[in-house]
């Protein structure tokens, strides 16, 4: 792959932690060149300047967002924004031609009236997002492949669906049964002050919210759905872990055969993702810890079944910046692009 | 309470977390006075060798444990011994006429059978243990303040039975949907070197632990089903938090009655707890985090409904060192005395 | 000391880090009752909308900031305001006839010059700021007991004072070689949501700041020159360190004369710091740790001598919100009162 | 670089944390085969029981030390073992052609004499010893790259020597008034169970250790001597930071000459490290932080001068684990075999 034929990228909302997960990794990619880094408060500064250590080999500014300058300089886009800006820019840039990775949720739902009733705003562009691909790997890896435009699911999500998805794909729980106790580093809130995401607010200290009414919600519910074909209603609820990255969701089911012992889930795992290269289902009795994922695109995967209660224990841990944000869309990109979906993207945590 | 009348009292096992805790919380507690410190290999030293701050205070030396020595000062023991040492040392104190209060699990268990089967060991002393009072104030308060013996509940049977003792005594959810999701800072696995409670391991990472087979599973179930007055299983999953203290359960069940709301709960709660100073119900839509219970000895539950699943969560924090181990058994001893609850106990957080 | 003589105290500026310590430690004080809260963007809310875990203690609200409510209820006042308010507030304060404890820079200096070249600012309170007593207790016992006025030392300052105070009072270094090398916990800098402060950004990491330029540099100065009855001149670095609360100062400096070994030292701190019960002179070869302040209004030093170098180099750790902030107020209160100096202030640290 | 030219290496001690980065950084290396892991107290454990994150791509099993395997398949040996071995194992290495590169203390010091006076134990390898190359590639490049065996600097005395070496090799400051104090995240401290190294110890705490007589002393006073051509001794002060990875040196010291200012400084350290891939002096007002170098080789360098006290002041930060320890060594083996000195080397930090 030689630098004749590196593929210009541009990434817009360059200046939060999706953004410089991207241009870290991007920088290293062997298939892909960073041309444009677009943003709006942050535009005029020198990347350098938001993030000092990388003063050494990213040199762009940051320029103002203007359809015309990306289209003339990148065949593909990453959308790094918050939600509900997505959707004024994805279809110009479709239009002309040019790929798009949107990281936020407006084009996660296939249904705008999901989107409206969890997120508000006013949107019109429902055809758009009737073309958008969910961009999880590990469960629509060819609809990915043949994409223009992909909504990459978050960090909650992407944990969430890794763990579950074989038991309802495969039949083995009672879908209404599923609770998913989710828990997560603080950079998942992103690089904006906030007082609760303070270190001496946070730190040292564990929080559940969003209890019962969190908006992933909706998204996790849409894809089990799909998955066991017909309407799936999960528990979901987050909480705020005193540490920078990774995300553990600990989910439980009740399995409709209680004759399952773990070995047998062990085998179902692994089969379900063979073709996975990022997904790590690991031996009978070892648990994923999130560090393990720190720093990697990885999904490990362990699972438990308890013989007095019936029910499947699951636990799936990644780093929520690489697999549960940026990563997953190079990964995406990988495929978008038909080259080796692991390019690029780190596979050794940097434990400890 | 003037000098003159202060109890002599020892704790033997008093180099630990458990240890220094008691010690702490003794040398300010106004009624009491510390005579004796016990142990086995910190013997002869003193104690401030092994927490130097604490010398300015602290001037006592860890004696060999010897029961003649010990009834000899002593009128009141505590006993924070690992598991299954508690009861070679119990009988013999009880029968000089010294109340003990034991922090091991030693004394948890109605049926010394149960104890064995999960904790293995010889023992015969089913007629002490019968005569043993659960050491959980909120529950057990009555029974108490007239025991010779209590075996103090550790911190996550405490903080996951002050969460859901209100549901099954009141009958409120179908028992056996009870899930409980607990997290714990990593000071709960003593002050014995372990590889896994490093900081390099433990820091920045969440780990699940102990999946289906934890030993407090039996304990949990043995006050619920006291409780609910019939046999009750629950699922406990406990889980390693990046933090020294404090420890949270989240405890999911499926209501008897899908009409019930939050606020109902809420009034439920409070009622329960109206007589209990450490437990602390939020008001609606406040979900409690471990920082706010930390140094003090209080029990803070958020309760939430999920009118979609017919679930109720309800979130429990508190300090798992206090509440959890060394508070706990000053509230019983108060009680024991005959004095306020409340005694020499923490009540404001030295939050942030 | 009975309900009847307790002292009215106001507490302004009671949102912050400071104002939640005093408050928590003000509750729990013998001889104070806490009467009135003031603040400015908070008032009107109740001060367990923002602490709720302090709800079943404090039901006060917040107030606006009117002196002659302050002046009808209070006899003395806690100012715990950013730089450059109090001394709008404290001269009407005074001349009503209340006492009142600043915690902000704004009564640190004698000359009011020095103040303004650092903090900037229109002042012309002059004669106001000529009365100040500089709380810092170990050094000022007894200008602070007839104060009517005291200007407290914050976290690196009085870390940093009692650390070198005995070397330059006896004459034992070169005043100039001292090196002050000064690190932080987070919550130094306040409740205020700020970027850099982000567990996110702060955690797992390590940070000096403000080097050779940190406003604290002429404070040290001032009461170093004054303890060494001429100029001198110091280095002070602060650094930010990923932990809530906690600070710890590593001095350097060249003794006058080589043959000083570390037990003379041992010998004069703890002979200089003998009446002061907060300050506690650790053993040869034993070295603080801010952990064993924490919690306390204890400051903790240690000793050392380098024969290689001439140097001794003298550690020093206190809890930044307790000794280095609130702790220190209610300490200069105990004496303004002519009350124990340790009435109300914790002594036993909460470690681990 | 084909495969078939891979350059097979061992790695012995391949347990421990500078064992698990090797591998991790190996692995990844384009230019070597990892044939070998060998161990003691391991031997015959699959590398993957140890740490089951890296299953998915390391199944090599840990096997007994022996020197004719590993003649037999190396020729490159990488000892990552406690002070006091590996000269046990080079002389033997070395006499059959391989090259070796020793993480430990062993071979940093020219005379065997100083090695004895801190480390203790009995040696006799002075003849190896001396054609040991100390591994400092931006100091000793040259060196390295015709050298058979090497010893690699740890943690503390890379960050020290890099943040020192320009002003010594300059004559830039008097050499004696030099004072060095560092902070190291716990993971410095190894793999094995301390009691010190507890989460619940060292978490929210920062204590300084070994003041006056830590044993890097020595090393750091023999390459500053090396630099400015006669005898320097220098103060050095190590403390443990609550964070896993991550070391900053803050040096002090007096300028020669006061007229210099930090632009000054700026010049004189870019261009003492214009051939240094791995150094980066960042811009006049900027200081690193140890986050910015986690998970990359780099270091860090920030200068300031103070034109009060005539002193600079030298900020440095490095990842101990990389540039402090297996990224060092790996550096160094890209010079022993004219590799480009950055192959296989993160270059762009995991931040946040």
């Amino acid at each position: 792959m030689g630098d004749l034929e590196r593929l210009p990228v541009g990434i817009i909302g360059a200046s939060g932690y999706g953004g410089v997960q991207l241009v870290r990794l991007l920088m290293d990619h062997p298939g892909v060149d960073v041309v444009y880094l677009g943003g709006e408060s942050s535009a005029g500064k020198g990347f350098a300047e938001l993030y000092p250590h990388l003063g050494h080999r990213v040199n762009l500014t940051i320029e103002p967002i203007d359809i015309n300058t990306i289209v003339s300089r990148c065949q593909v886009v990453f959308l790094s924004l918050p939600n509900g800006l997505a959707h004024k820019l994805a279809p110009s840039l479709l239009s002309k031609g040019l790929k798009v990775l949107d990281l936020s949720a407006d084009y996660r739902f296939s249904k705008l009236e999901t989107y409206k009733s969890w997120y508000g705003g006013e949107r019109h562009d429902q055809e758009t997002a009737a073309t958008a691909v969910y961009g999880l790997p590990e469960l629509y890896r060819d609809r990915i492949s043949s994409a223009e435009l992909v909504g990459c699911p978050g960090c909650y999500v992407t944990t969430s669906l890794l763990a579950i998805a074989p038991l309802l794909k495969q039949g083995l729980i009672i879908p209404d049964t599923a609770i998913i106790d989710a828990k997560s580093g603080t950079s998942g809130g992103g690089r904006k002050a906030k007082t609760n995401l303070l270190l001496a607010e946070a730190d040292s200290s564990l929080a559940p919210y969003g209890v019962t009414h969190h908006r992933h919600t909706p998204e996790i519910e849409q894809i089990c759905s799909h998955l066991a074909s017909h309407e799936v209603r999960v528990q979901f609820t987050p909480h705020l872990v005193p540490m920078v990255r990774g995300i553990l969701a600990t989910v439980y089911a009740t399995l409709q055969d209680p004759g399952l012992v773990r070995e047998d889930l062990f085998t179902i795992y692994t089969a379900f993702y063979r073709a996975s290269p990022f997904v790590r289902v690991l031996p009978s009795g070892t648990y994923p810890q999130t560090k393990w994922a720190c720093g990697t695109n990885l999904c490990y995967i362990g699972v438990e079944v308890d013989s007095r209660t019936d029910r499947v224990i699951v636990m799936s841990a990644i780093d929520n910046l690489l697999k549960g944000q940026a990563g997953q869309a190079v990964q995406c990109l990988n495929l978008m692009m038909g080259w080796d979906e692991t390019l690029g993207l780190p596979q050794l945590s940097f434990y400890p």
